[in-house]
């Protein structure tokens, strides 16, 4: 593996590849690598000539309350880890290389931002998406992996990608689960025992609902209180059980084609999120 | 020459070119092709292996008082042009095709804009800079051609290209001038033929104060003036004549590195524009 930090070396590998009429899968993180980057990692290698991954931990995308300066950096032990994991160029650039000078233009993310995670994070993808494009057009990926635990980021994505005509194909990857079901997260660790136990009742209550919409229930407001019903049982606070289609993130209430069912919980030191997209056209089918 | 409508025959015939190794030349347009688009075909098909023109009138960068829909268009007599040009593909994709769906994601123009012509166009360079990044990311050029008539589109267009890392190369080609030094337009039709021998004293004025600058003159405001001095001698009303760095368009105090003389006057009928680009350091060397 290679790790490069200079935005004219990287091209110059990328130039190769391309002359050599390689395919290059790429996983864009901010680092700190867990296992759902690494399944990430692991599928761009089994469709790709070659992995690109990224480390850089984009200031656009942190508001102002949001603490930059904080977020966990490891890149020794990422690029063990990204070694392992068979990328074959790590590239991470310096903020200054990223963004030099006073930005001429700006991107901003119109739809798919008002709910969810997004509702309280504004300007939250507007900085995601102008670092994907910069990333985009330095890596020139053939196919761009993205986890789906952040579902909303890979809708924003595939608008961006759609919008601009991108040459990407965007590959969303499900969510790595504990064999109890709960959702892989570094935040995982900051939940109490007794809370530990509880948490996978947030996939439980996922799958009670689409359970219910599998069983022919088409009213979201059943489907959503379901889900809440169970969580409830749950020592955790409730941020948001919020159903949409997919991936446009708009009211779902015909509840045709694909929906997304959302849930943010906070326990006493973690706030978990989960989700399932359902596609209603497949269940029709069975 | 091939005519080429659907995108995705386009992205095929890219993809071919790629396959290939072929360096493509790119001349966007909005059509009713005139000299100088012609020139800026030349100079592509000088300087890469294809050719690829697109014709589209834009509709996002057309104001709600500026007529989109009165824009003149002859695609048929364009296409006769373009491939006597020598260009391979004439991309005329339609509006649907082009913004399908509603918008996801835009983009602003922060800087560059508030100046010259564009401070009179709100928006117009936003609309600009979405087009071209829908249009480059189909067409993936080597190189892409505009021509230095519009000479604060060129610098929008270098700071979208610098500030998202398009690997593309941006070649801004002269205006092309009548032997009188007028610069060609299509709006000259419109001049009396009073105006019509007026006209040429925008360039002269240009060159008067280019002259001033070069026998050593750094004071913006006496440069300014003695173009000035020389379009008051014409019926035509003065818009603008203003002088900033290039491309940067800032204001030029220092009058160091590249800088900008643009004129805009109104004739009865026309309004021309024309400008002179003048390199400080290059004269300093002399």
């Amino acid at each position: 593996m290679r790790q490069i930090t200079d935005i004219s070396q990287l091209k110059e590998a990328i130039r190769q590849y391309q002359s050599e009429g390689k395919s290059i899968g790429f996983v864009p993180t901010m680092g700190f690598l867990h296992e759902g980057h690494l399944t990430l990692a692991d599928k761009a290698r089994q469709e790709n000539d070659a992995v690109v991954m990224s480390i850089f931990v984009n200031p656009a995308q942190f508001g102002p309350n949001e603490d930059f300066e904080a977020y966990p950096r490891d890149i020794e032990r990422d690029a063990g880890l990204a070694d392992n994991a068979g990328v074959d160029i790590l590239f991470t650039p310096s903020a200054h290389d990223m963004y030099p000078g006073e930005k001429n233009v700006t991107i901003r993310v119109e739809r798919r931002t008002d709910v969810l995670c997004g509702r309280s994070r504004e300007g939250h993808f507007d900085g995601v998406a102008i670092v994907l494009t910069k990333l985009f057009n330095l890596v020139q990926p053939t196919r761009a992996y993205f986890g789906l635990k952040d579902a909303q980021q890979v809708a924003v994505v595939d608008g961006l990608i759609s919008d601009f005509f991108m040459d990407i194909e965007l590959v969303a990857v499900d969510t790595v689960r504990e064999e109890d079901g709960l959702a892989k997260s570094s935040r995982n660790v900051y939940l109490t025992a007794e809370e530990r136990k509880e948490a996978p009742k947030l996939y439980r209550a996922l799958q009670t609902s689409a359970e219910l919409i599998r069983a022919g229930e088409r009213d979201p407001e059943a489907v959503i209180k379901a889900a809440k019903e169970i969580i409830e049982t749950t020592s955790g606070t409730i941020d948001y059980v919020e159903l949409y289609s997919y991936p446009k993130l708009e009211p779902a209430d015909k509840m045709e084609g694909k929906v997304i069912l959302a849930v943010a919980v906070a326990f006493s030191k973690a706030r978990l999120i989960d989700n399932i997209i359902i596609d209603i056209r497949e269940m029709e089918r069975i």
